[in-house]
């Protein structure tokens, strides 16, 4: 039963060739997906529907689906909701079609009769021609080593993570923005109303994806609860699940009903389910991308002792609060690592004890930073560094970045970058780029990495 | 005595004349104090002493501060912590000096009795002659409206926002990068190891100051505990104080310890001290920019009902979900309201109940989002906007942006703007520089309302 549910996903992610019904000629909403495909590369066949075109922006259009001559793997459908049972209808009527991508909403979100049933009959014609749904209201499916995108401009060098959203601008906005976090997509589906596929179906299917090594997943709403827990946990034993989950008031849950016409259902009990299922759960897009981040880029065991080296005083002192308010410890630096540091950083207005504050004439010469770094990196006591840095101008920058991109890859322990107010977020991409994970300050990535050991340790209790 | 206590701290904060001790002929540390006073344009004296030079940078240079001809209103101290009681020695054989700041760190932070000596030693020599210090370990005073400056660089423009630090570093930062947040200072003081005045000093003098109508503090720990609670009541009666204050775990004490000798003290009692003093309590970076950005844009009466609108579905969601956590409502929109909406907002894929989804099609057509803003913003039932909006192009977002704060002009009501990754930040500048605070996430935006909230209720009950 699951095998065969995941090879119907698979076969959604994999397709050969695509319909598209009902994309415009003009520069409107629904031929975004039309260019989302041709910007990506897509590598089979593209074949646009249309009533009237013969042809839309040089491929030869077809006015309905089954006269489409060659197979036809996947349709895409914009058309109008009223419309939608129809185009349903002809794509049954062509063999082979494993399944559709319903973009246009008004269905059950409106909250009608009407719309409920209207999502149960498309269903019901769908599945008896052997095809599979996505969708309605939703943007669909987005796989770089695909070649597939539902927005145009979108990254075409795939990564690790594979992401299940019930809002497909939430997919959109992070595939379009996290590679600056070195976040990168194996997989990606926005799920709108769930007519037919569901959050708990692709999380089975992400969680035996050998290309998938992180699964994050932004839902409103859990259907098929067992199972979901189910998938859940099972992924959860190969690979680490994001969840960012509305529901935890009123207010929310109303707005995902509207948006999605998710139930969002008690939050006690999705509270249980995501705790046995192991997932990490997170609350807002921030908390969401950080722990998409560090889980990406750190590895899967990390230790407790953590080391920081930091030119601003201050945010030497809030990093290791904020190490302490996260259950971790400040790594107890050896004396020949204080012997070392004694002899790089200046003798006052710095501190060589854990948190080692370099001081203000770090920023004027970079290598005292570099140094610093060079010499805790090096002790048996760390088992992570912790990095607050900036120099005064951007060539000092380029240099420091350069730097600890090397010591990193000398020393092969995690370096947590954090982020001072003012150091330019271009060059904070690279770290992340070279798989140091920066962070917009130090309390947040003090919560990832604890979020992280904290799924190891879940890990190991239920292998 | 306290009104000898302010007026002794005012005339630090206006000095005619300033000596700068130990500063150096070349491009070192110390260097900065100089120019920073230079490039504020500080329109009074300036006096480099320096054992050997004539002149240091076209300023005439004396050997020593009693040397000089004219008065000196404030000494900045640069020299080794070995020579430091002899430069405050030589100050007060010079009539008039009513203050020096003391840079140079190496005392009571490095936990020797030496060290605490020193300190005690260079207060009693000062008070004797009528002088108050800062620091030492510490950047002194920052004062646009005097034309004072700890660094080169900072904002000449003044504003509202007083600022007492432990860490001259966070103090710099600040002051350096917040203006795109629309944070302006009216003066800003780092405190360092506070040998004579302190915390509670400053915040007796900012809360009593008319030039601030916004306090903000990091602080590492409390010292004259019955004083600061008493000067805390006292300015929270007039203005918001927001503190950041280190202490909730071993490790952020020792590490203030290292920093600024600071005794962080019991945390219980400490948050009894807070909370009994109507402080808005923050804690990491993040949350202290945004607290201060939040206090000094949004007035200070905020009702509770707010309309969202947004065309990322997931974020309008999330924003009603963050707006639930925060203890606020949606506002239930008018009749009429939704009428106007039907018109302007497409039919599918969108939503017309608070929080209004937009929809896709409006970040292709941004009428679409500045007519719905502009008939929900109209409401009686609304009192605040809280606005996710993006288009896909740099044109797009301009246009809206300017349309944002026009709407906000026409009809007096709070705005929060909401970022959605991908807006460029240098625009977003544009939405605070006109006083709409923008924010980085939801989540954020509704802890700094419902903080703004809280104080003006505690603010009612203790007029």
């Amino acid at each position: 039963m699951t095998e065969d549910l995941i090879k119907q996903i698979d076969a959604l992610f994999h397709p050969e060739s695509i319909a598209i019904v009902g994309v415009p000629r003009g520069m409107k909403t629904g031929k975004l997906f039309l260019l989302a495909l041709l910007d990506q590369g897509f590598p089979g066949q593209i074949y646009p529907v249309h009533p009237k075109a013969d042809e839309i922006d040089g491929l030869k259009a077809y006015p309905d689906v089954k006269s489409i001559p060659g197979p036809v793997d996947l349709v895409i459908i914009l058309v109008p909701q009223h419309l939608s049972l129809d185009i349903i209808k002809d794509c049954a009527a062509k063999k082979g079609v494993k399944g559709a991508v319903l973009f246009t909403a008004g269905y059950k979100e409106t909250g009608t009769e009407e719309g409920k049933e209207l999502e149960k009959e498309i269903v019901r014609v769908a599945r008896a021609a052997g095809m599979r749904l996505i969708g309605p209201n939703c943007m669909g499916l987005y796989s770089p080593e695909s070649g597939l995108s539902f927005f145009p401009n979108l990254p075409r060098e795939p990564g690790k993570v594979g992401l299940i959203s019930h809002s497909g601008s939430l997919a959109n906005i992070l595939a379009r923005t996290a590679t600056t976090k070195g976040i990168r997509f194996s997989k990606a589906v926005s799920l709108g109303n769930e007519c037919d596929l569901k959050a708990a179906d692709f999380l089975s299917y992400l969680g035996q994806d050998p290309n998938t090594g992180v699964i994050g997943a932004y839902l409103e709403g859990i259907q098929k609860g067992p199972f979901f827990l189910e998938a859940l946990r099972k992924a959860s034993i190969n690979k680490p699940v994001i969840l960012w989950k509305i529901g935890s008031t009123p207010e929310g849950s109303d707005a995902a009903a509207s948006h999605t016409g998710a139930l969002a259902g008690s939050w006690g009990i999705w509270e249980g389910v995501a705790r046995q299922g192991g997932a990490t759960r997170v609350a807002g897009y921030e908390a969401w991308t950080d722990a998409l981040m560090g889980f990406s880029l750190l590895p899967p065991e990390l230790g407790d002792r953590l080391a920081v080296i930091s030119g601003p005083g201050g945010l030497a002192v809030s990093s290791a609060e904020a190490i302490g308010r996260a259950g971790l410890k400040l790594a107890e630096l050896t004396e020949d690592t204080k012997a070392a540091l004694s002899k790089v950083v200046p003798p006052t207005g710095t501190s060589l004890r854990n948190p080692v504050d370099v001081g203000l004439a770090a920023s004027l010469d970079m290598d005292i930073y570099i140094q610093a770094v060079w010499c805790t990196a090096q002790d048996e006591n760390v088992d992570s560094m912790v990095i607050v840095g900036i120099g005064l101008d951007p060539e000092a920058n380029r240099k420091f970045v350069a730097a600890m991109i090397e010591a990193r890859q000398e020393f092969g322990k995690p370096f947590i970058m954090i982020n001072v107010p003012g150091f330019d977020p271009a060059l904070a991409g690279n770290y992340c780029q070279a798989g140091l994970p920066a962070f917009d300050s130090a309390e947040r990535a003090m919560t990832t990495y604890a979020q992280i050991r904290r799924y190891q340790k879940w890990r190991e209790a239920h292998k």
